[in-house]
């Protein structure tokens, strides 16, 4: 099942998107996934992200080919760090490449959007509190992410507003030991892998964070970017694409 | 002007505290200080953290004096990290020592709660955006704290349920620039300084963030923490007592 969250004629609606036609949601995808008998067609609608104002966990170091060609050691633990909710936006909005910007990369992602309230759940159990999977962009501004890992946080190069693009469904009943998952700028690919490079899958993510965090309805925990990561700039278009999920599309403009 | 949250025979309220009575807001405190005529005595009342379920940005190495207790390098940009909504707890309610804690500290801490949606402004302006302030303890487990700096990170450590108490009221009105801020356990004195010794002052933190980040209504800061900081364990009583604010009172238990 692949849930949309859009705005049709103005009102916020929930539905399962079938080929090119949304089923409406009688409520939050997080309370019931019961259908109601009306219908939009996705071309008449604007998507937009699967999860409002969600808390967003993020994961670096985390592709084994990535960690290389960042020359980092590899983490011993999940490299946790959170995105403000202020950063999301959904498909099609721009990515608005801040005025501090010096090296703004792209990093696609597999997300993971919690289902239910979670603490201390066990690896085992860990995907039963998953409500499903949709893709990221984890926008970075690398000299000031940098800076900020020098002194052991990091926040502002990973949070300027627009630098958490989700989308475009969440799709239910997916296996996400490995996924497809390819990035492309202007069309061109720029990362290629399965997501059974992961060096902490799914499971164990959701199981380690749980251990000090209560997980929550909407909590989204993107789970870390493979090799190929690089610049764009204003003028660009990325898309990040997950096998059974679909495309995350955003242009990135200058700001205003 | 003093503005608490709090339950009133199961009734969640606000209201303005003067001497042992409490006046009820009308409202959310981010829309109106108006008040209405019904009063609640604080005897009467449960205080809860002053503000619901907030976006909590946390600021580290921020004391000139603490710097050096700590052997670090002063930062040069501020050193941000968030904790994660369920962190948050009131005046009078447990912090947990989780089972994995093997060093957990207390950090006492002046918080700024953000009034109005902002964006880039500046420092002669910030504190315009500043609802008022409340008393703050950053509790940190400290080996995960520093095995997650070690690899340019900060989360889990400082993001246990329970490790963020706020309250116990918003005080409006204050000048952030020299409060007198000073941290108990067990009756004992610990912390004793003025925010005047903060690397980064309130203003210039709030306009640091709010260039990268949309601050909204109710967004808290954890300014950073004076000398003085230590363990904590259960059994102990951690006070964090500000000037013209209160104190915030919290009991340390054992993870059940």
């Amino acid at each position: 099942m692949r849930i949309a969250r859009y705005l049709a004629n103005g009102k916020l609606c929930c539905g399962v998107l079938e080929g090119d036609r949304l089923t409406r949601l009688a409520g939050s995808p997080f309370e019931s996934l019961a259908t109601t008998r009306e219908t939009d067609l996705l071309a008449d609608v604007r998507l937009l992200a699967p999860v409002e104002a969600p808390r967003v966990f993020g994961v670096g170091l985390n592709y084994k080919a990535h960690i290389e060609e960042s020359k980092h050691k590899a983490p011993t633990i999940p490299m946790l760090f959170m995105k403000p909710s202020t950063a999301v936006i959904g498909p099609e909005e721009a990515i608005v490449y801040p005025r501090e910007g010096k090296e703004v990369h792209f990093e696609g992602e597999l997300a993971v959007v919690i289902g239910r309230r979670t603490r201390r759940i066990s690896e085992a159990d860990a995907l039963g509190c998953v409500l499903g999977y949709t893709c990221a962009d984890d926008v970075s501004e690398r000299p000031i992410q940098f800076a900020e890992m020098d002194m052991g946080c990091l926040l502002v190069g990973k949070a300027f507003d627009t630098f958490c693009p989700l989308g475009p469904v969440i799709a239910t009943d997916l296996d996400p030991t490995d996924l497809d998952l390819r990035s492309r700028v202007n069309g061109t690919q720029r990362q290629s892998t399965s997501t059974s490079d992961l060096l902490f899958p799914v499971a164990g993510l959701v199981s380690y964070l749980s251990q000090a965090i209560t997980l929550l309805p909407g909590d989204v925990i993107i789970t870390g970017t493979p090799a190929g990561v690089g610049p764009v700039h204003p003028g660009d278009v990325v898309e990040i694409e997950i096998a059974g999920i679909g495309t995350l599309r955003n242009p990135v403009v200058a700001e205003g």
